[in-house]
């Protein structure tokens, strides 16, 4: 049975997203369909253009014998920053407000359409870095973790800073928590993570960066490298940072427990790279 | 400018997996290719049947002028057992068996290409149900709610062990941990669930089933409804379970630690409903 293009364009679509970063050569398509490569060539061409003109990401074709198509999830800054600015409203409603100056946003962390967008916003940043996994710590940082693995297509590790008899042996670094000074302790399988990995460091909330820090730690420990640090929110800190160059999607300038109020605007991923404080 | 049908047919297919059981008007896709009716119309009929036929997806039409489309991720029963019977194999493999008798399955809840078929196996089930939420215990049940809350489109909440500030007001409960007979407590912010929702309860890893009935006992507290229960996988277990009606994708027979050989099949996911041992 012949198959049509209308058919071939859903299922390319449907096959592109759920493959993203992955090599797919004309061939698969070709005997998929039992079209012609110059069918699919056209059909991939249509897809190109339509991802382009949405917004919907980047379809990278390879020529040549070896070569086939490559989809980069793909957001404009414009689109980012027009989301981003929602979450920011979203962030400084005032009954998130926490006793101690806190803000809740588990509910945030928990909502597929967020994670989702954000997921997206944070992959597009690091698509060409080759990363090769993410890496979080418990418990908060793995819905961010997990967003952005979907999008880059590798896998995603979680450190914890308990013990657990279901990780096999752990390698484990101490660090200091940036806000409060103390030690602390931070783990991760061994098995979890390969030597030369290039990492990309995730988390929901940066303070004073000691956790991050700590993970910085940890791939050294792994004799891997650090690709990048990404977090969903930060706040602002009058402290010296432990950690320079990373990237926020979000910065909560100011919390005011007297007048109820959350200051909240869009974080450092939107600065230019010349700009960025140190 | 004019949308020509192949550019509708990719970027109508991109909406509908962004946007899983959510009601689409024909108005919507109307307006944002300005198009007749009529014919987006005949393309999403062109897209039901591709899902139909390629075992993508279920695109429910609801006629009438409040009408539109609803796209349900849902996968053939056959296919599933296809990837479960993958998984098993991969999770036999004697390198992971961890000292004790447990097995490391760390790696598998960090892949985001498995983790994308479990989350649409789990909600091919329960796709009728009006699950409002998904709930699980972190830190290893995480993945697997997000998963399956993308799914569905709804989100998930995450009950904990350890009590958190970031948190705000908990209700915690105590449960009796099957294998072990200790009393443990578990708690779950108190706006993260609201009364008379109806909770799809997940788990990475099943034994006792404390942990589950501990969950059943919170969604009691909060005046929620269960929907459901699915773990991915469950250990053979000699003594009586505290929970029956649950699900599981993987069984875990036997672990030897002599020969180094774990034995794993395909879980209750697959038993007739009469089949089931109560």
């Amino acid at each position: 049975m012949k198959i049509r293009r209308s058919e071939r364009l859903i299922d390319i679509t449907y096959y592109l997203l759920e493959h993203p970063h992955t090599l797919i050569s004309l061939t698969y398509f070709s005997k998929k369909y039992g079209s012609a490569k110059s069918s699919i060539s056209e059909d991939l061409s249509i897809v190109k253009r339509t991802f382009a003109e949405r917004d919907l990401g980047f379809l990278e074709t390879l020529p040549g014998a070896a070569g086939g198509v490559r989809y980069i999830p793909k957001m404009s800054e414009a689109r980012a920053l027009e989301i981003v600015e929602d979450l920011c409203q979203k962030l400084s409603e005032s009954n998130r407000l926490l006793p101690g100056g806190y803000v809740y946003l588990s509910d945030m962390l928990g909502n597929p359409d967020i994670l989702r967008k954000v997921g997206r916003i944070i992959a597009s940043k690091f698509s060409n870095e080759n990363v090769t996994a993410v890496m979080t710590v418990a418990t908060k940082g793995v819905p961010i973790a997990q967003a952005v693995a979907y999008n880059l297509n590798v896998p995603f590790v979680i450190v914890r800073r308990d013990s657990k008899i279901t990780e096999g042996s752990t390698v484990s670094v101490n660090y200091v928590s940036g806000s409060s000074e103390r030690i602390e302790k931070m783990e991760l399988s061994k098995r979890s993570l390969a030597r030369g990995a290039r990492v990309l460091v995730v988390d929901d909330f940066m303070k004073g960066g000691g956790t991050v820090n700590g993970m910085k730690g940890l791939i050294e420990e792994f004799e891997a490298e650090l690709a990048g640090i990404c977090v969903f929110a930060e706040s602002r800190f009058t402290g010296q940072r432990v950690i320079d160059n990373y990237h926020s999607l979000l910065c909560v300038d100011a919390v005011d427990t007297h007048t109820r109020t959350i200051s909240v605007r869009p974080g450092t991923y939107f600065e230019d790279e010349q700009q960025k404080e140190s």
